[in-house]
This record gives structure tokens, C-alpha cells and sequence, in this order.
């Protein structure tokens, strides 16, 4: 029997929204805005969408009149009870009331500010301005819209088995590497691919089959929505936007060697436990942690998120050892360009010399690639970063020369302030 | 919005049917139904199953309360009104009114007459009888429900995700195989899988994708509920058991050696065009056509079913010369064991010879190989045939001896009858 009503209700959809939810978004994102809220509510920064993979022409592929009315539809949601309730209710990394009754309330009441779009030649220029705390919830909606309508752009043209078939196709590739994944012992494995994935609906299906093809070596998904309506964990620390922008905030060389820790500094007093996760690279791991304090090597672990992982993670190895600590007791989170050969590559290099997490983002969500003609779903990269705060520019270094941005001239004071030398270029897969 | 009138509608069911009409069997079973009803509508006929693949216990795998609901379900389906408009109203090869009234109206009031089961060992002996043009229409569902059951007992352990992965893969598969036949020019292919289907909701899939993937160069299906419901040709002729049966009336060994022919004089009377199609391999393809009659080189083709495709195709096209026939006006169709690379092999052989159609079974509507542990849903050779008409018992040779049926002494004397000498074994795929 056809359900008429839903069928005439479906029909007055204006659009077929690809972000439904304020919490479509990943855990990280609530925990940092919390953070700014407290910390830095004051401060202006600019985001902005930045395509480094410049070979794909975004605007000739994607409608703006669609794309200004899914950014549209985006700034019309806010919390639903349900949304808040869980926010306000559950436990997250086994903690209660995670998120304060005064940042509740304000993001209750919370709607996400304009956005400014323009085309310039066959790419959109994309940006959030205002407060940090707001502004910085566009950047995963806003990828997730830019990411899933070049899908769209990519599926219009094919015919219903195609379709199917393709998904078939990606389905059963996910579920090999699930298979293949089910041979490491030990393994703990977490969803970080909401932010460039194929489309709502498949991140969702990925995530499914992980919990049931991986069982409890499946530690949740970074996406609070599906956590939510999976009832799974919702996992995330946080992010370069925090040591970016504070960094930009300083006045001078000498808070801003000290703003990365002074972020640390903040978050130690707001976290404990499993949410105490260095991410070391922003400005080049081993910089950071030569210069570290102390009691950041009592932190539970860290985050490898740019450059060559092996190295970044026997850095924090020889670091954790160098200052006392037994690093068979902390956590290393690897979560930068991961696929199933590099998962077990890792696994194999670090398990007993530490914890070993993975956090597994585009080539789980969105590894569509020889699927169409033309490739026309490969991943690429696409990034939305705060590039100013309070007027300044911000930079990002990391460990990887290819993923450094900001301007020229700041890149070179920030390479100096961090004592950053000769970096190895890797590929940006994703 | 759940339809809960829906839902609980569903929940009313007290099984999940497998054959839900009595038109979701082969096109040809009605037309020879027809023919039957018409020519010997008192001959008492008994069809029994017989699974070829001994390995398979089925009576272990399969409930026999279960295969009961199963059977007496069917026992309960009649011609609904819009099956029957549609055998009525629709053009089959072109012609209106194939089925003529006074059938249809035998054909409305039809209800399938009683099964016989027993469990034997680890098989089930089933078997019907009754007349001919009532058990025969048994053959059809009653493989197909056995068939699903089977396939139900392998999946019924599998996870929600499993499962939709192995249909991913299944899909993935059919569709390759499409892929690789729309690279063969003036391929014309139609679906003859109903028997031994995985299930139902799989054949309809396997067509849908059949007419999208290869457009004109499907020609249709032999099943008539999937024709008339997707709005595709029907396809089919005749088969063995008209033969079979016709032979074992005869009460000489002269009535025996001409019985082959008057089938085909009763066919010749009803049909023409390309209704008109030789199945020669019964008891012997050489021997058949050496003794033929004039007029029935002048038919439009030949359906090669057993032996080597090739060896009996080149038979045909020497005997149709040898008649004073152009070959390649004549078509040839091959239906028996075929794949991807049997089909190409044999269009790029007979291409220009004459012209060339496939009827493509088991291995469109079944290839689940090496999909599940132990290879528990690879498709097997499972049958139900006319074993006796008027209490003598039938016997079929065909071109392969691993296909040969009957008593002993009545296989000899066949081939007595029949000149067959020296067969060469075939190996039976399903």
C-alpha cells in the first residue's frame, strides 16, 4: 500500500536537503565550540572553503542557485528537543553532563550565521564570518553540502540499475576492507569521515556495517547525528582551528611560541581522561614537543595527523620515554590518509610499544574511486579552515609542507618562532 | 510515516510465500498446456522431482512443514482477473488471442491438484498426478519453491549487513556479465531462469537490470507474471515432456519412432512463426533429423539443449542445407549450461551462419558461486519431470547420457528405436 500522505509530503519538498540536523557534524566540532564559548567568546574569525584539489571545478559542476539553497536550508535548523537531550543526557567517553547548562542553552538558541558566496572562474570562494563559537559550526555542513552535491552532479545522469549497481559496487568494496580489517587483533577503529563524505545516507550505511561486520573493535563514529540515531559512541577531541586562531591572537613572537600550550592549557582545565589527546603538528610535532611542559606528558595521548605517521608516532614514543612516562600506557590516535594497507601497516609497526587507535575518514566514507567515467566520485580535498582571527591572518604548518596555508611571509615568521626546518612533502591523498 | 494498516497487514501473514501466482511460471508450460488441453486432455501423467545433485540433502536443509505451507499455498493461488486479461488481451510473438476461450476459461477455474511428499532418506520424494494438463503445471513452482527454500536455509543465519553485502555482490557480478555481452553485436538473449532461480524478487531484479544494461538485445523473459508486470515479451516454445510423454503412449516400437514427429504435427497445426521451433535432442538430435519429415525443415528454428552446443548447432545448419534450406534464415537457440564466455564463444562461431539466440537460465538467475561458506548457494541440478503417462513409464535420452531418464530396459530400447548409438558425456552444470 502506498502511504498517500507521505507521498503528498514528500512532494512538497522544495529540496532534498543533504544536512538535516545541527548535530550532522562531528562530535569534535560541539566540544571546541564549548571550549571558545568559554574561553575566546569574543573573538571574530573568517572561514573559509578552500578546494586543494583544484583540477575539480566545483562551480561548473554544482548549481549555486542548489547550493545556495542547501547553505540556505542549513541556516533554518536549529537543536531539536531530541538533539538536546542527548546532549544534555548522555555520557560521552563515559562521562555525564560533558556539555555545560550555559553552552546548552546558548546552542538551543543557536542558528548559524550568513555565509558569503560568490564564484571566481570555476570555483566558489565560500566564507563564514563572526563569532569564532558560530562561525566555526559552518565547516562541516558546509563541506558535507560542497562534497555530496558533486556526487549528485556525478549520479544525475544514470540509469536506476547503474545506480544500484553502483552502490553495490562501494558496498561490497567496504565490506572487504571490513573483512580485512577483522584479521587485526586488537584493533581499535573509529568513523572520522564525516567531513568529506559521498552523502549522508552512505556514511550512515559505513558505519552500520563497521558495527556489524567490526563488533566492539567499532569504537563509535565522530558524526553526532548517527551516533545518536545508531546509538553508538560519539568520538573526538579536537582540532588545528584551536592552536590556529589563538596563534593568530597573539601579540607577539613570544606568546605566540606559547599559544599552542596555552590551548592545551584551557583544555586540561575543561577535560580529563580519554579526551586528553595532543594533536602535536600544527606547527611541527617535534617543535612542540621538545618545548612542551611536563604535565602535557601526563596527557592519556596524541593525535598523528599530518606527515609520515611512523615518524610522528615513534617522535611521541621516544618523547613519552624521554620524560618518564611509560608509553605502553598512552594512546596513539592515527587519522590522516588512512586505508586498510596503512591501518595494518601501523597496527603492526606500534601495537605493544603503545595504544593504538585509528580514526578512519575519506577512504571509508567516500571510496568511490574507478567506480564512474571520468572517476567523477574519486575523493578530493577539500578543506574549510579559519583563515583570519580578530583581523589576522591564521597559519597551519603541520608536518607536511603540502598542507601548510596562510601567507607567505607569516609562514616563514611562524617557521622560525616553531623552529621548523627541512619538512618531507607527502602526497595529500584526502 | 510508518503505514501501520500496512504493518499490521504484514504481520498477518502466516508464511512468506515464494510463488504468489499462478502465472509466475515459464511461458511455454501454457502454451504446451494448451496444446495438451487441447490434443490429450485424458492422458494421466505423473511429473516427479528429482535432484540430479545427490550431494545436496535437501530433506536436511529444508523443513518439510515449511515445504508444505509452501505447496498447499500454491495449491490455493487461481488466475486472478488481471492475469488473465493480460494471457487474453496481450500480443505473444506478435499474435493476438494466443490462448484461445475455451482454454482460458479451463485455465480460470484451474486449481492445482494434490502433491505427494515423503521424506526419503536425506531427500523428499515429490511427486503429482492427476492429468496431464494439470500436473504439468506443477513442475514450475514446485522447483522454484524448493530452490528459494534452500536458498532461505543459507541465508538465514547471515547478519543484515552480511546480507546486503552478498546481494551487493551478486548484483556486482550479474551486472559484469551484462557489461560483457553489450560488447557483442546483435546479441539477442532473453531470460529462461525461472526453474531454478535464487528467488523471485532476484529473477524480476536480474530482468529489470537485463532490460536497462542491454536495451533491445533482451528480448524478454520465459516467466509471465515478471513479463507482465515489467511489460516485456514472454518467451518460449515447447519442451521435453511433450515428446516424453507422446513416446511413452505409443503401444509399438512404430508409434514409439514416429511419436517424436506427431508432436510436432499437433504444434504445426496450432503455431506458426516463431512458435514454430525444433527441440530435437530428446531422443537423439542426429537421428531426429535424418528421419524428419519435409515440412519440418521448413520451421523457423531449433533449441539446442543438450550435448555440445556447437557440434549440434553445425547439425542442424548441415540438415536445414541438406534440405534445401537457407541456414541463415533459420534461428538457433541455445539454452542449456550457459555463461558470459559460452554465449560469446558461440555467437562469434554461428554469427552469419544463421541467426543466433540465447535463452539464458541458471547462471543469470542463480550465480551466487563461491558467494557464502561452504558454497551453500551454488546453484544445482534439480528437475521435475514426467516419470510415467497412463502407467508407462517415460524415458528421455537427450544428447548428454548424464541427462538420460527411465527404466533400463526402456533407455535400451529407445535407443534401439531411435538409432542413438555412442553418446558423449556432457558434464550436467544445473
Amino acid at each position: 500500500m502506498v502511504d498517500i500522505a507521505t507521498r503528498v509530503y514528500n512532494h512538497k519538498w522544495k529540496i532534498d536537503p543533504i544536512v538535516r540536523s545541527l548535530i550532522d557534524t562531528d562530535f569534535y566540532k560541539l566540544l571546541m565550540c564549548q571550549s571558545v564559548f568559554r574561553n575566546k567568546p569574543d573573538t571574530q574569525v573568517t572561514f573559509s572553503l578552500i578546494n586543494r584539489s583544484t583540477h575539480i571545478p566545483l562551480a561548473n559542476l554544482i548549481d549555486e542557485g542548489e547550493l545556495r539553497e542547501q547553505l540556505d536550508h542549513i541556516r533554518s535548523l536549529s537543536l531539536s528537543r531530541g538533539e538536546s537531550t542527548w546532549l544534555r543526557g548522555n555520557t560521552f567517553y563515559g562521562k555525564r553532563q560533558m556539555f555545560r547548562p550555559d553552552f546548552m542553552e546558548w546552542f538551543e538558541g543557536m542558528r548559524l550565521p550568513p555565509y558569503h558566496l560568490e564564484r571566481k572562474g570555476d570555483q566558489f570562494e565560500l566564507t563564514f564570518e563572526g563569532k569564532w563559537h558560530e562561525v566555526m559550526l559552518w565547516e562541516i555542513p558546509a563541506l558535507a553540502v560542497l562534497m555530496e552535491l558533486r556526487s549528485r552532479a556525478a549520479l544525475g545522469p544514470m540509469g536506476k540499475f547503474e545506480l544500484q549497481v553502483l552502490y553495490a559496487r562501494a558496498m561490497t568494496r567496504v565490506w572487504e576492507k571490513i573483512e580485512a580489517l577483522r584479521e587485526v587483533d586488537n584493533l581499535s577503529i573509529a568513523d572520522f569521515g564525516t567531513r568529506r563524505r559521498h552523502s549522508y545516507l552512505w556514511q550512515d550505511w559505513c558505519v552500520q556495517a563497521m558495527h556489524e561486520g567490526l563488533g566492539n573493535a567499532f569504537t563509535g563514529t565522530s558524526n553526532c547525528r548517527i551516533a545518536m540515531m545508531r546509538e553508538l559512541e560519539a568520538i573526538g577531541t579536537n582540532a588545528h582551528e584551536l592552536p590556529m586562531v589563538y596563534a593568530a591572537l597573539a601579540d607577539d613572537d613570544e606568546e605566540l611560541a606559547r599559544a599552542p600550550y596555552d590551548v592545551l592549557s584551557d583544555w586540561h582545565d575543561e577535560h580529563d581522561g580519554n579526551l586528553r589527546i595532543i594533536l602535536p603538528d600544527t606547527y611541527g610535532t617535534k617543535g612542540f614537543l621538545d618545548h612542551a611542559p611536563d604535565w602535557l606528558a601526563g596527557w592519556t595521548g596524541i593525535r598523528i595527523d599530518s606527515g609520515d605517521p611512523a615518524t610522528a608516532a615513534q617522535t611521541a614514543i621516544d618523547w613519552w620515554r624521554a620524560r618518564g612516562e611509560d608509553p605502553t600506557t598512552k594512546r596513539v590516535i592515527f587519522s590522516d590518509g588512512l586505508d586498510v594497507e596503512k591501518i595494518k601497516e601501523l597496527h603492526a609497526q606500534f601495537a605493544g610499544k603503545a595504544k593504538i587507535s585509528f580514526g578512519w575518514g575519506t577512504l571509508l566514507t567516500n571510496d568511490f574511486r574507478g567506480l564512474v567515467p571520468n572517476d567523477a566520485l574519486a575523493p578530493f580535498s577539500l578543506v574549510c579552515k579559519a583563515v583570519s582571527a580578530n583581523g589576522r591572518p591564521t597559519v597551519k604548518l603541520s608536518d607536511n609542507p603540502n598542507k601548510a596555508m596562510g601567507p607567505a611571509d607569516e609562514i616563514a615568521r611562524y617557521k622560525r618562532v616553531f623552529g621548523v626546518g627541512e619538512q618531507a612533502a607527502q602526497k595529500v591523498i584526502v
